[in-house]
């Protein structure tokens, strides 16, 4: 059995510039509860405690929301995303007063150890911890199962690995769930979050519940960050085709998506070249904008720069190697001439 | 080595109302054959001598459109696909005179044997023969295999197995692979032709290719009919981060896709809530329009009319039992009282 979890109203926070208002998160989490989706995710794009000039100011505070979507839901719970750094423990605290009772911790891949106070408070006040392994792509399956051994000692009952950039493929979504899978204890769940940047939001997906993961997330329209998530009403129907049950039904679920979110939406889900790029190149979509101006500065490509960075494996707080990288770049295509010290 | 074969300028015509001009073709040819794709498949959407009231009316005639392709192209082999029944032979004959170097040949998958001229005919005349096995969903994999053992004793040299419907899912796509490359000839090679309805389009590619399949279609940015085809420029992409190489450069592919292509479309290739019902029915997309009147006379959902169809395995041609369907359904859920023939 598979558990669905809907981030339309999270992950999809940041195709709306974190805009949706209490209102809108009430319809949506009410149709999502009445197809029967687990649980539902519900705050500013980048956690609780996101809102800010850095990552997005949004229209409406995240405790506003959560209670909008726990006074409807009547079965499914009511997740909240905390990433250490940005939101605080008081926030997350906050949320589940308000109704919340599943706490998505998230960190880098390689520090899940940030993420020990949040979630052993989350499991000992009686929330379901779950870890999140964000950017997954960039360290192999063995280190990340170190890594959600981790969590896991701290008390998540789930771990998940998070394709941030979409960078994942069948193959390599299979493997991370297998070594999460041999290194955990048999209770804990392994789940999957998918981008789409590399059209394999669904099939990553697929591959992973073929794996053994049992947690999986999506969103309606595939409403999401970058080339947006795996598209949740077409994951339901394309999970029972393969043989996967979710206890969700298709039909209302398909009716909140057309009915509910489509007219909720600013620009369809589509894979644009920018979005590719970022998933082929497997970096953070917020290096897209300083990658842009190192190349013109440096007159390279834009996706020369991205790729760079890639094979860099350039993490958030590296910015500064964008200009670096740039400029490595066009020294490689411009060599100044052998044996002249003199201007090209 | 994965040969990529574009179809954005036939089964995308299905998405401009086979509105594309000479221009517009060449356009997209040249940038094609830029980033090395192998083959380029040029027509009305149902084939050469598609252009009709029933099956839509095209704006140029498929012998403009493919002399077009053929002047542009400098490594790509130019494409006709023909659906006998629709087209004639005499259209192919016309296609090669004007540059098509490859014939790809479509029946109904339980109907190889309506093949035969056709691709005996391109066979022996030169052109590279390619029978093409629509809805290949509607039949185990060993029927499946027989089927295309016809077509490669007519003379094919590669067997795809389309589905046309968007209906598989990465498990049922692979175990049709290796259904075909297992009754196969070891020479004759195994095609995929996918489309999106189940968000799978990509990953079932992917899992053709790991299966054994040689020959991948893809539209650039997926323009095709309902949800579309694997996206052509994230698939090379996908295929790369998956171990296959395509002899495809990526970055080219990227423009024409974003450059070109994009600005041709009249609507973003979503996956909409008709298009993931009739991929999760499996049935034909021409069932639609039929589907919803009769659903409307009799009361019943549109979507439980087509999944009826789909229990039922209807095809093309079978569209009075539509009727019959939906009538069905209507007395399944209103049920006369038991023991009575009076008015309810």
């Amino acid at each position: 059995m598979i558990r669905l979890v809907d981030s339309s109203l999270r992950d999809g926070m940041h195709s709306v510039r974190h805009s949706f208002s209490p209102e809108q998160v009430a319809l949506v989490a009410a149709g999502l509860d009445r197809a029967g989706v687990d649980a539902i995710e519900v705050s500013h794009g980048d956690g609780v405690g996101g809102s800010s000039i850095q990552y997005g100011k949004a229209a409406f505070s995240d405790e506003a929301l959560i209670e909008a979507a726990a006074s409807v839901v009547q079965r499914a719970q009511i997740a909240a995303l905390l990433l250490p750094g940005i939101g605080t423990l008081t926030r997350l605290q906050a949320a589940q007063r308000l109704g919340a009772s599943v706490a998505r911790v998230a960190t880098h891949c390689t520090e899940a150890d940030i993420a020990e106070q949040h979630i052993g408070w989350a499991a000992e006040h009686g929330m379901r911890a779950i870890g999140f392994l964000m950017m997954s792509h960039m360290i192999e399956p063995a280190e990340l199962a170190v890594q959600a051994r981790l969590m896991e000692s701290y008390g998540a009952s789930v771990v998940y690995i998070v394709d941030s950039a979409g960078a994942m493929v069948p193959r390599t979504a299979a493997e991370r769930v297998r070594a999460l899978r041999d290194g955990l204890d048999g209770a804990t769940e392994v789940g999957f979050h998918a981008h789409n940047n590399l059209g394999c939001g669904v099939g990553n997906a697929l591959a992973a519940a073929d794996a053994g993961a049992t947690w999986l997330d999506g969103s309606l329209r595939g409403l999401g960050a970058g080339a947006g998530n795996a598209q949740l009403e077409v994951l339901a129907a394309a999970l029972e085709r393969s043989g996967h049950a979710t206890g969700v039904e298709l039909f209302p679920l398909m009716d909140v998506a057309e009915d509910v979110v489509a007219s909720l939406m600013e620009r369809p889900q589509i894979i644009d070249r920018t979005a590719l790029s970022l998933g082929y190149a497997g970096v953070y979509s917020s290096f897209l904008l300083h990658a842009e101006r190192a190349a013109a500065k440096f007159g390279v490509e834009p996706r020369a720069v991205l790729m760079e960075l890639g094979r860099r494996r350039i993490v958030g707080g590296q910015e500064d190697m964008i200009i670096d990288a740039a400029a490595q770049l066009a020294a490689d295509s411009h060599p100044a001439p052998t044996g002249s010290s003199g201007s090209a």
